[in-house]
């Protein structure tokens, strides 16, 4: 297993579901930063479920204790030990997963891997409580990025057949940076709030979920960071972003768009502005070969829908070896894509510090 | 720089478009594996352009030299290495790249990245001639994982409009494999071949280029390969499929689709088929909490039109710092979509067999 | 700062010696393996001071809590996260350790890369008291490798001018690996136990310490672990070692004496016993060509004397920028040789898993 | 196998004695840098055998060819390839070395890792000759460190009884390491060259060989390289020095001598000397907790007698199972120390590269 990311920050995060406790090492961040813990809470208090009206009931007090790392609020430069102890479970739901494998889940691929050793209670490592950490991780440092420049915000661009409106690819505003950082259901047309929302109460409704889709930029980025080739950064985001449970496709720029285009119309013109080299057009998602080009990094992940429905599905009993059913009880999150946006911010943040 | 990429086995990537040679070392392989040398030749031969009637009239010897790692037809388990000379450059072609980048192709950012000490000639190490080595490497490779039952292959999924007939998502032929690899202009439905090259005619008549998207399915993987997080199968295979020039997309099973779908129609049933457990869909593509199910691992990349067009087009003088227009001299393959599909099944076995 | 190690089994050390706590996160340990937690605390009682005669007096409670990773006393396949909560520290004692560098400790060159930011109490970060994760690390790898038939034990070879019997290259007694591995002073002649505790209080009294040697055997490795060149066997153990402070040398078989030998003595010949390859000598303690080749792999460590003594020194004062004088104030421990037995043995065994 | 080093900048060492050829990848090295190449092949004449009296009879033409990385004398930031040609090889003196191992070379060891597929003429991949292209790579990194006032310098401190004076650990004068890097038999003590001579000439007559250590310095690092623990400078020096073939030991400072140490003998008295923190001594080796401190690095190496003698040896016969002896034909380097000088001093170039 391999829960760590990272060359130059490195990020190990640990726990399970219905263990003692989760939390987070990150080694490599600089000494002397100071650290504005309140921010983190809030970044951490976005992710949180129950918090939105969307969110899944399940209560969780996520404040993380700090072992190591921090002197007062400051960054020592040895590794920042972060642990979020785990209460308010309750493994007796899950009682019945073992034999059969909840569909769309990670049940049947980690009874596999695992021999059935693994923690099954509550989704164990795979759960999806375990991007508290990556939250907190992913506030520490957009701190340490905001510092040089680095901003990073996302919106649900989609959920089910309802989309927001996308980002201007060329320019985003600070104020609508700041606005959807500090949102728990991150929007750029507040307008469709309220028919995304009705989506999200359907699938409630008829004991089911629905998916969506996230848009993340990244500002302020210089151009020239990357490397060519395996470790570009398409690449280097691609994997952090696929870190997160749910997440099936990722595009930059103008994506599966570009496929049907003529080069006339993707190749983005370059002028200069401000004696800047700026591009008119940004459907490379500001990316080149691999590395920045000094616009707007832009990129949308696929979110599919939480696997988790009350309603009965086909599965199969692996210890009678017979085809059975299932409904998982308990209330359900109907949809995670909310709570998705800060956490896909964190992971871009814990890749992009790794491209400095 | 970094053209690096696996930890159990090591690609290393090396050369520029228009210097002495390109190449790669691949470290790690296993000792005593004959390597069947004109089966390798026969995929770098479809990736090669001048071989398809769509592809750049550059004519390219790409006949590899072994330097190391083989004795006679057998691995040693030294590293391999695998030298291409390059021959028929025309350098003078690029005279002026030095000052006026390329929209959409990496000039810029390979500027700034190397102070402009970067060879141009050509693209230099950004030139989609070092898919060569490439392939050559995922030859080798493709070779070791078809002896544990381990096939990849992929098929021009769309070039601009036009659009082949998707894998079915839980059988894939071994006939269809075995067509589609030693095909030139891979494609399920052959019927659609004519449309397609339509439209690359039509984007070269208009000295203009097309995008597309290339699918590419892996059968015989066992369930319970990849690591939960960061380490998960999606994101091994991102990283090595965007180390692809041009590909700006990547989802996974039904992908961006699933983002409209609700759960009760994304998840993938499980049943009992001949004593082994199968889903009756393959919306995960073959992947369940980063870890394969045992399913056909199935995914679709998005090319963008390639950069290189003989139209006019704006951009920058990075001497003057004045705004200017370029005309890239010289015949431009239009479209790159059917020589993408062996170097995406390249980079699909490099990656697949650092899973094992 | 990078406090990890290994590539398959990964571990990430976090912690300080006066923070809230310390701890290990190991990743990639195998799921369903049974750990003895009793023989864990016990490796750990090894290390702790205050348990044998010539440590220090502070009284450290190392009950390490498990986070997560465990059901039970069963391995989930999760990283395994282990804290250990800091009590009984006087950081009052070390008040001018910021301005006033104690010589042969790292408060100089921490206060230079850090920034003047790290925690300084009880050397923050790069305390001995790190080597309480490790030792628990180590302990969980070698019942691992245990399973496999791979045994690690070391004994202090030398303290000051007094020197242990070495171990017989060729053949080390089941028996004696278990005795050194239950010892806190391990000895294989036990004789010279009397004149080594003299050496050490001898240095006590004069406010002085003193250093010594480590010699450590594996035994039970098959031929063909390790790889050639940069990631061979004594490059990778040589890694781990330096891992432990105060650690200032490392020789591999005969080591430095080779260097005095013809190669008609060096040369181990090889002979077959019981239809085996035997080497009739080792010193080439075991490895040749970076690879082992079955018989004990045998090493042995340098440890500098502690530099926490009682005597005045001199030093600068960082503040002021003048030469000055510093008596570090409380007891110290005059050797911590015997206590580094347990380390070497453990990171030995983290080093070693990640041959496998 | 692995024969990669180095995270910033990636070197992968490639090739068999007796292949087409031999080389080097350097990943990472920085674009706009000018290599002087006449320098590059000074240093690699020095390591080439047959260029001094004590050397191997065999003539190498180790003239490299650049394939890549370099425009005229400038780096271009891609992949920097250099192949050598293999010439002059004779491999039926090799014909016997599949059944029987030599004594002391990796033959065993690489026919058990690679299951007899190895290539065994000359060695293989484990040939002396591969750190031709170390030297290289070592060259080019050491010209980019000489140009932040980093230099490396090596003596050969011992052969068989014959010792040089060691370097003055708190100064070594630029004239010194200038002398010392244009030398095929590098001493400090000129005037023991003469007894070493007979030492290496004895062994010859004998039929023997004999060994040696190394002592390298590095001037000029600023305080605050390296990383606590695992990535401390002596390990990852120590990672590159074991990966030359025949090195058995390693100790920085007083090394060994430090086990027989007091701590107020070996702790290195602080001073400021022109407004500069210094330390009085140096046993520590120019590293604390893992960090440079500002003063030389010093360390030393053991170097084994050459395994390839003349005599009759004992070993195997690993077809008839059965005790035997061998003689190997050909004649012999009887002493490698003086060309594992140049080749010590580059892998310490690779290694300090990456620490900055």
């Amino acid at each position: 297993m391999s829960s760590t990311f990272g060359e130059k920050i490195k990020i190990s995060i640990f726990g399970e579901s219905h263990g003692e406790g989760i939390g987070v090492v990150i080694d490599g961040l600089p000494a002397g930063e100071r650290i504005d813990m309140d921010a983190v809470l809030e970044q951490m208090a976005r992710r949180a479920p129950g918090r939105d009206k969307t969110a899944t009931p399940r209560k969780e007090s996520d404040l993380p204790k700090i072992l190591s790392g921090m002197l007062g609020d400051t960054l020592t430069g040895a590794p920042l030990c972060a642990v979020i102890e785990n209460t308010n479970t309750r493994s007796q739901d899950y009682g019945n997963l073992m034999t059969k494998p909840r569909p769309g889940h990670s049940d049947y691929t980690a009874f596999v891997k695992y021999k059935g050793s693994n923690d099954v209670r509550g989704g164990g490592h795979f759960s999806g409580r375990l991007t508290a950490p990556l939250v907190f991780a992913g506030a520490v440092c957009r701190q340490i990025l905001a510092e040089k420049g680095i901003e990073i915000a996302a919106h649900i661009k989609s959920i089910g057949s309802v989309s927001d409106k996308p980002f201007d690819p060329v320019f985003i505003a600070p104020e609508l940076i700041k606005r959807l950082n500090s949102s728990s259901f991150a929007l750029i047309d507040e307008s469709v709030e309220e028919k995304m929302r009705d989506e999200v109460e359907a699938a409630r409704t008829e004991l089911d979920s629905v998916g969506g889709t996230v848009e993340c930029a990244v500002t302020g980025l210089p151009a020239g960071l990357g490397e060519p080739m395996f470790d570009g950064v398409e690449g280097a985001i691609a994997k952090a972003v696929f870190g997160v449970p749910a997440v099936k496709g990722i595009e930059f720029g103008a994506g599966f768009e570009l496929a049907k285009m003529r080069g006339s119309q993707s190749n983005d013109p370059f002028r200069f502005k401000d004696g800047k080299v700026v591009t008119e057009t940004n459907n490379c998602g500001g990316i080149l070969g691999g590395i920045t080009d000094g616009m707007p990094l832009i990129f949308r992940a696929a979110i599919k829908p939480t696997p988790s429905i009350a309603r009965e599905q086909k599965t199969v009993d692996l210890q009678s070896g017979e085809n059975t059913v299932l409904t998982v009880k308990g209330r359900h999150d109907p949809c995670i894509v909310p709570r998705a946006v800060p956490v896909i911010e964190a992971v871009t943040a814990i890749a992009v510090i790794n491209l400095l």
